[in-house]
């Protein structure tokens, strides 16, 4: 595989994209169209082939797949006695548009990106972008489990320090809570219904901003409710861009 | 490997769930205390191992990502001719909570679920969240490809008509549109600003409640901008609990 990999680089017009993937990833791409594909930026769309514009975007959308499911099952195995939100919240942490953008600085992923754009106008997110359609790439290239082990051994165990992540643990709660100090708004939570009864209770929390319900959350716990609503409500207060 | 099955099958104490796997999903588990763990609902939440609950919820966590990643691959390969827009709103169509739920039911997953909430209280979560916690355990105890295998001629293949869901598209656009009409409020989307030039200019575009900005989003096209504009509005205005 590698052999073949190996030769088809010494006669490929790609030479130099062959070397940048084995320097960065650590082994000859078979298809290397795959990656050629994964690093054009949609401002810099080719043609339409049956009315699909040709950059990266399908896969982006299959590598942030891959990616997800990949980091979700190492972290499983990793942390064998956290809860599923640690283990969700360490994997948003991973996988986040901004990690994934720093990641592909530091990879030199972000200088290899074929793109139209105005580099002052391009988007911060085109090397996160990148990433996620180079994952895919590799996974139709070479499958899933090649994959994983590119993910582990090239990613996880060289840029992403675990202990340091768990350390950073965002809590939605208190981001909102800084929010509404920062904004002068009232911002509570409150137990509006209580549904079941003994363990089975579940309890439903608003999150209360000025008098206006912005959202609710059902749980069988008041703080778990309240992380959820804390959460959702983050996202509704702050729009992201 | 079947044999294998078979032969623990008849020895075990858990013969009914062995006979349930391989009547819904066509194989016999290797690891049978996988596949109870996956059917452990939170409300029949075990004694605590290290601090940990023991319950279903992590392997639904794991679950999750592998059966995204699976359905991602899916369509990624079946609709080689359309944008990832699309291949995104067809894939959160088929692992949609309440899809999800739909399913467990019609594979009589949902007999199976051991929980401790009256039926009820009990959340109509609890089927997709076992479904999911299944995938989870099926990839555990015998790999990615024969997962993916599994979720496509069990799955995707006998209870989705994928033609159906192409043509039940969801528009958050017409969603957002005909929300306003019912609550009776005056909902717009305005081009705020133009970023970039010529074929790279980005379009900023807002929804505009009763002369209040919901949110607003980017894109390369006005279009595109009012699309993401109307998704992260219909989860501002309409919030789900």
């Amino acid at each position: 595989m590698i052999f073949r990999g190996l030769i088809r680089s010494k006669f490929s017009a790609n030479q130099k994209l062959f070397r940048s993937i084995r320097n960065i990833f650590g082994f000859y791409p078979d298809n290397i169209f795959l990656y050629k594909l994964a690093l054009r930026h949609k401002s810099a769309t080719k043609k339409k082939i049956n009315g699909l514009k040709i950059n990266n975007e399908r896969l982006e959308y299959l590598g942030d797949a891959i990616l997800g499911a990949v980091v979700a099952d190492y972290l499983f195995k990793r942390f064998p006695y956290k809860n599923e939100g640690f283990l969700t919240e360490m994997r948003s942490k991973i996988v986040s548009r901004s990690s994934l953008n720093k990641l592909s600085l530091k990879l030199g992923l972000e200088k290899l990106i074929l793109s139209d754009a105005d580099p002052n106008y391009r988007p911060k997110s085109a090397g996160g972008d990148a990433f996620e359609a180079i994952i895919g790439a590799i996974y139709l290239d070479k499958g899933y489990y090649f994959t994983r082990r590119t993910i582990i051994t090239r990613i996880l165990n060289l840029h992403y320090d675990l202990e340091d992540l768990v350390d950073t643990e965002i809590s939605y709660k208190s981001r909102v809570i800084e929010w509404a100090q920062k904004e002068k708004k009232d911002l509570s939570f409150k137990v509006v219904q209580e549904i079941g009864e003994k363990q089975n209770k579940q309890f439903k929390v608003a999150l209360i901003v000025d008098e206006h319900t912005i959202t609710e959350s059902i749980d069988y716990s008041i703080k778990g409710a309240e992380k959820i609503a804390a959460e959702k409500g983050w996202y509704l207060l702050t729009p992201q861009s």
